[in-house]
Order: C-alpha cells, then sequence, then structure tokens
C-alpha cells in the first residue's frame, strides 16, 4: 500500500523531469491540460444555443468523464498529500492540504456537478473556474520560477507602478471633467454627465477608440488629441518600469550565482551569501 | 499648549511609520483619502441628474461634513506650521507656509463652499480640484522616493523626450498636410481643411481610430498605413527611452548604496565593488 | 567544368562581400529580391479583377520570365550544392539538399507554374509562398546574425512569453465570461454567446477597438474600461521581457568578443575585463 | 565691417550659451522660432475658408513680414558663411554653404513668395516646409547631442529593425491573403480583392481599429484575433531592440569616460582610446 502511495506521489506531484515515472507523470499532466482545456471549450461553446443543443450528449459525456477523472484525481492527491513534510499529519495534515489554494481550486472544479445532483440549479458556469486549474502547469519547475521572477519584478516596481496607476486614474477624471463641460452642450445626450464621459476618457487614454462617443467641437477634439498623445506615455511608463525591473533582477540573480573576491580579505564569497542577509 | 501643538505636528506631518502617534495619523490620513475619494466621487456622480435629485440631502450632508473636516486639518496645519524649520517665524513663517502648492491645494479644497456662501454662483466644479488633495499620498516616504526616481527618470531624458515630441508633431503637420490634399475631393465634408484632418492624424498616430474620419481613396488609405505603421515607432521610442532612463537611474542609486558583510573576514564591503562598472 | 561550377557557387553561395565575383553575385541577389517583390505584387494585384484583365499580358510574360529564372536558378543550386561539405555526395548529397526548408521554398515557388500546365486548375495562390524565398535575404551574414540574436532572446524568454500568453488567454476568457452575463439581455444579438463575446474582448484587450461590438450597460463599460486599461499591461510585459532579453544577450556577445589594445604595453585587452560583471 | 561680420557671426552661428551676445542671438533664436510656428500655424488655419477670408490681410501681414525677415536672415548667413572654416573661400565657400541641406532649407522657406510675385501660381503650400526650419532648433548643442544619440541606437539596431519589418510586412501580405478569401464571400464590396484586405490587415496589425472593414464570418474572426494579439508582439520588439540599444549606448559612453587599467602593464587607459580604434 505504502509502495502504491509512494508510487501515486512521485506520479502526481513530482517533476516528470526528475521523477522515475516521469513518462506515466508526462501523460496525466497532459491529460489533466487536455481535459481542462475540452471543459473551458465545452463551457464557451455550449453559450451558442444551436450547438448546445446539437451536441448536448457528446457535453453530458465529457462532463462526466471530466469529473470522474477530476474527483479521482482530487481523492488520490488528499490521499498521499501526508507524504509532503508540510502535512505529515494523517488527519489534520490531509484537513490543512484541502485549504491549500490549489486544492480548492481543484475542489471547485468538480464541486458544480455535485451540487447540480442534488440541486437542480444550473451551477455549470462556475466550471469555468476550471481554467484555474491551468495553474497546476505553473508547477511545473522552469514554469514556476519564470512566474516567480515576474511576481518579484511586479513587487520590485509596486511603488512605481500605485503612482503611475493613480496618475492615469487622475487624468480620466480630469479629462473627463473638462470634456464633460466641453462637450455637454454640442452631444447632450453623449456626454451627458461625468461618469458618461469617463468612457471617452477610457476608449482614448487606452488608445483602443470605439468610436462610439466621440467629441465634435473643436475644443474637444484637441482635448482629445492631447490625451490620446498621453496615452502613450502611460503605455511606455510601466513597459520601461517592468524593463528596467527585470534587468535588475537577472543581474542580481547573476551576482548571487559568480563567485566575488573581497576586496578586504581576497577571501572568494559565493554571490549567495551576500544576497541572504 | 506646546504639547499639544507637539502632538497635532508628529500626527499631521511626520511619516505614520515613525511617528510615536502612528495609528491615529494613520487613521487620520486614511480619513483623508477617504473623504476626498468620497468628494470627487460625488462631484462626477452629481452630474448625472437623476442620481443628483434623489440624493441631495446625502450629498449636501457630504459636502459639509468634508469642508469643515478640511478647514479644521487647514487651520491646524497652518497653526503648526511654524515648528517646520523653514517656516520657524510665527507670522511670515506661517504666511510662507500658506503659499507652498501643498497649502494652496488645501485652500482650493475649500474655498469653493466658502465663496459659494457668499456668491450664489455655482463653484462646486471647482470641487474636482480636490483630487490634487491626493498628492498627499504621495509625501508617504515610499512613494515620495518612488515619484522622485520617475521624475529624475523624465529629467534626465528630457532632450530626447523633446526630440520625440517635435517628430510626432512634425509627422502630425506633414501627414495631415499630405492628407488634405490626398481627401479633400472625394470626401469634401470631412476632410475640409488641414486643422480638420489632423483629427485624423492624431486619431491614425496615436492608434486610437475612432472611425469617424477614415480616408476612402487608395492614396489616402496608403498613407493611413504608413502613418499607422510610424505609430508603432512613436510608441516604442519613449518606451525605450524611459527603460534606459530606469536601468540607468537604478544603477546610479540602490546598488551602489547596499553594504555587504564578507563572511570571511566580516569586512563591508560596498556594493559598488560588486557591481563595479 | 569544375571551374564553372566553382564560379556559380561563389556567385550564389557566398557572401557578395567576400567573394571574388562579388559584383555579379549582388546583381544576382538584387535580380531574385526584386523578382519576389514583383511576383508578390502581381498575385497581390491580380485579385483587383479591372487590373488582372488589363494587364493580363503583362502579368502572363511577368510569371514565365520569373519561373525560367527561378527554375534555371534551382537547379544551379541543386547541381552545386554538392560543394558544401554538408552534401558532399553526388546523388545523395544533392537529395539531401533539396530537402533542405530553403530548398523546398525554392521549390515551391515554381511547382504552381508547372501543375498549372498539366492540371488546368488555378495554383497561383500558392505563388504566395514565394514571399517566403525573401528568407534568402537573411542569409546574408549581417541579417542572419541579427534574426539569430532575436530568435535568442525569445527563445531566452521562453516560459515568461508563454506565462503571459497563458494570461492574455485566461483574461480572454474570464472576461468575455463575464461580459456575456452582463450584457445579454440588453445586447442579445451581438453579445448572443461566450464564444460572439470573445471578439469583443479580443477587441478591447489589443486596444484594437473596432466598435462594432461595444457594451451599453454601466457594468458592461466598467468591465471594458479594467480591460482596456489591463491591456496596456499586456503590451508592457512582453516589450519589458524582450527588452531585458536582449540587454542580456548583448552583454553576453558583443562586448566579451572584442578585444582592445593597451595604448601602453600594446598588449591585448579583453572586452569582458573591461565590462566585469 | 569685419567686426560687424564676427558680431552677426557670433550672434547666428553660435551657440547662445557661450556667445557673447548670447542674450542678442536667444532674441534672434526665438524669433525664429516663434515666426516659423506662426507661419505653419497661418498655412495650416488658411485652409479653413472662413478664417482665410476673415483674417486675409492678417495673414498677408504676417507672410510678407516673415519673407521680409527670413530673407535678411538668408542673405546674413550667406554672407558671414565664409567665416566658417569649411567655406572660407570668398565666392566658392559661399556658394558650397548655400548647398548644404539647412541653407536649402532657408531658402526653400523664402522661394515660395518670390516665386508668387513672378508667376501667379500658388505655391502657398511649399511654406509648409518651414516644419524642417525648426530643425536649426537641433542646432542647439544639447539637442543635436540627443539627437546623436537617437541616431546612433536606431543605426545601431538596423539589421534587427529591418527585420522587424520585413516580419510586419510579410503578415501584412499573408495575413490579407488569408483573410480575403475567407470574407470574400460574405462581404464582396469590402474584402473585394487582396489589396482592399491589406487595409484591413494594417487597421488591425497596428491596433488602430477604425472599424470601416470588421470581419463577420467566425474564421475571419479568429484570423483577426491572431492578427491583432501579433500586433502586441510588433510594438513590443521595437520598443525592446531600442530599449537595449539605448542602454548600450549609455554604457558606451560611460566606459569611454572613465579610466581603466590595463591588466598588463597597469597602466590607466582613458576610456576613449579603447573606443577610437
Amino acid at each position: 500500500m505504502a509502495d502504491i502511495k509512494k508510487t501515486v506521489f512521485s506520479i502526481l506531484e513530482k517533476d516528470p523531469k526528475t521523477s522515475e515515472f516521469g513518462w506515466i507523470a508526462m501523460i496525466v499532466n497532459f491529460s489533466i491540460v487536455a481535459l481542462v482545456f475540452s471543459n473551458i471549450f465545452a463551457v464557451i461553446i455550449q453559450t451558442e444555443k444551436s450547438i448546445a443543443t446539437k451536441y448536448d450528449t457528446f457535453f453530458s459525456l465529457l462532463e462526466t468523464v471530466s469529473v470522474v477523472f477530476f474527483t479521482i484525481e482530487y481523492l488520490l492527491r488528499v490521499w498521499i498529500s501526508n507524504l509532503h513534510k508540510r502535512f505529515s499529519h494523517v488527519v489534520w495534515g490531509r484537513f490543512k492540504y484541502t485549504l491549500t489554494p490549489i486544492a480548492i481550486v481543484d475542489l471547485l472544479a468538480i464541486l458544480p456537478f455535485y451540487l447540480n445532483l442534488l440541486f437542480p440549479i444550473d451551477f455549470r458556469f462556475i466550471t469555468i473556474l476550471r481554467f484555474f486549474r491551468l495553474l497546476r502547469i505553473f508547477k511545473l519547475r522552469r514554469y514556476s520560477q519564470a512566474l516567480n521572477t515576474l511576481w518579484k519584478v511586479i513587487v520590485d516596481k509596486k511603488e512605481e507602478l500605485v503612482i503611475t496607476f493613480v496618475t492615469i486614474l487622475g487624468l480620466l477624471i480630469v479629462s473627463a471633467s473638462l470634456m464633460y463641460y466641453i462637450e455637454r452642450t454640442s452631444q447632450p445626450e453623449l456626454f451627458s454627465s461625468i461618469p458618461a464621459t469617463m468612457w471617452w476618457s477610457v476608449s482614448t487614454l487606452t488608445t483602443v477608440g470605439y468610436g462610439d462617443i466621440v467629441p465634435i467641437t473643436s475644443f474637444g477634439k484637441l482635448l482629445s488629441a492631447c490625451i490620446a498623445m498621453l496615452g502613450i506615455a502611460m503605455f511606455a511608463l510601466p513597459a520601461a518600469l517592468l524593463s528596467s525591473g527585470f534587468t535588475e533582477q537577472i543581474k542580481k540573480q547573476r551576482i548571487k550565482n559568480t563567485i566575488h573576491t573581497c576586496p578586504h580579505c581576497q577571501g572568494k564569497i559565493n554571490g549567495k551569501d551576500l544576497f541572504n542577509d
């Protein structure tokens, strides 16, 4: 039993690259990703009435197969969870595991089906949450490291990004207020209030430009031109901030991984020792 | 009295993180931010006629409460302002304080209300200036440092940004002139003059593309395509400029200011020695 | 014969800069590029019915000349291919050469014409594949090096780019699902299903904003504003990633490869020593 | 006479910062910039018929004043041009000066007026060329240095930018061809030929999205979504390229301006000596 448990553990929880049952792990991982995508696709396509009724049996089958597969997978993961050091206690460890974000996501992926059996309400929409099951992909070592870098850079530039965001918000409010006073006489239905004008502000500052609300007065067009120009800067700032963040992060990583010489004692210092403090 | 003054000073003017009345300071700061946002929201939403009449009493109450709060805050800040070294003189120091940008913004936030009492004209719109009171947030140390970095980078790249801006202006003028001569025969109402055609130029170069003014001749479309392409470059240049500016700035600042400890001799190593460039 | 073969080889396969028949090679290369562009232009312009019928003889002539030129070139290249070390065998080497991607592209460029002679079906569209013949330009040393750098950077940032792409996909799906439930009651024809709403998602997130599908409810507009804002971040992330990738790549390559001469001792200094990081 | 000549020279041709008649030079420079802007503004605004007729006398006056001013300036510049070492010969030097790009632009700025006097044709449009007179601003030292850096970076990344451009061109052609075959049956007037479809390609890839030509079939929308996504990458690539280019340029500049130690002889090497080779 303990042997089976360990085998299941190394298939489900270890990196396919290093695990001894790597190829089974690969197949399992691939099946999960494929099933998740099929399910998302099904939920999306089922909102198209004509298709939903035509392929109804197929979608029911896919749903049942997925839920069975995900339920087995979920139960197996709970069963083997106490092989993790963090969740080593037989009962409490497993309970603690079920409260981890990834386990909750796993549960949410199967729950709508069972709730649907008990109560005849349509929980199908919640199935879209299965998209988050794709977060599992990021557990693969290389991806989780890349995600980590992305996250570190964003946290590192938090303050600058907040300032950029507040500036954008301020620009939206000020430009909408100005435009409202400029355009309300010539287009009273479209620029009926500042909140209504905000729709124009967002559309212009983000350079989306749907074209459903456009100034027609000369001053309105001038203001619009200025805001669209500032929109360019609003693209440039976050790009520049994140860019320098990545460069910095890479430099830190490199310094961590190289050996330096102490200018005082000429001893060799591992870069890691300098950055752990 | 002097004790109360000092207490008020440390609550209103010091960094909540280091002040001994930190938690009161936090509450006060939070109240200011919350009130400012409520006021901005109120001014914006009041332009929606139906809501303005329905919740009239509520908006009046909010206005009165805000003004009372901001007036007390303003008077307190003026009172304690001579505890700052720069404004130490009892009368002139306080007068000089009232002329600082942030004190003027504070005054502008309450003035419309009192002017409204004296003269029955609608000054309510000026209340939108309360948005600038949010600048106070940036007085928090970490944010003000980030803002500083942003500012330094922009100043550092001033010349390049001016050249980019002049190039954009030139492109707008030249493309509008060309387009005017290309399209005026086929769409005389839309491309009626160069200033009218500028609206198309801006819309295309910033990639907003409202769609209310679009060339229909082949040459017009060709020119439009070229300008839209150049629009990509116009996004790339400021992003690239600011990006290298940040990288440079960070290099100058942060790294040089970190002191590491050698694990062998415990000697202090200047970050500069590690990043020597 | 061997001499002619070598001459042909040095004209067709060597870098015009170093080859002894450089100027002939330049003419040949230029002719290929010019012919390819003429052909692409012809295929594109021929879809315009009026022009196609008017200049029919001219297009036929261009087609025949191009095919004759490209056929001769292809045969010459196959003939001389065994002068490459990789394809040295008289028969098998040449056969292996015909299976290289660039040789297949060369074949595809002439095949439609001959197939058209045998079977009276219109293969003309395949001629658009001639565009890929332009890949030959990238064989020029400097361009192929630049392409190499571009490629290395993209491969280097593979994981981060995949994460960005998955995030974009997730945003598209989640925003489309939300928008579908918000707007379906007020605009049932446009927001008829999640797949139909995806069209709005893409249009907004990429800031294209055609304007053929736009939310009209307040919540819809709010969601649209948020997605458009996130669109800015979606532009910033890949730009920042690639930017830091290029900086890194350049650091690795160019600088380390430059050797400088000390003006005092004439000793060779590796660029690495100057840029030591 | 020689004294007056030298005074005029130091006013017109020297950097206002270092010239002894700096304040006159500043006034002259400012007048030129102001006049150029007034002229551009006049040419643009005159295309608006109603304004043109109303302020006709004013525009005539401005035109005459400008031309007189620019003519005097041009003649003075030609007169003093032989104080430059490059143009030292009394006759041929001055002739050579009139052939420099900036002198030609100066001439083009006044020529339309005199041609108009001789021949009663409207040369007024050429006056828009006065915009290029603003290039004079860039002669100011700091700006010319910044422009130089911009130029160097673009030249440095020439190959990569060409590849990006060719890729964009390829994407435009391939996507237009595909879209033409997808949409021509359902929207035969809009997607009438590949060149007509190119208008959609450009509009989508640059994320302009006018909305005058939009696919309506499912496959067309899917292709459109893919192209819009690739549009993001097309923004990211040049931004990233230029960004790394600037970083590199700054590094080179810094290395040039610092003193290095030769690893062989320990002699001090001026960075400049290393980069002059």
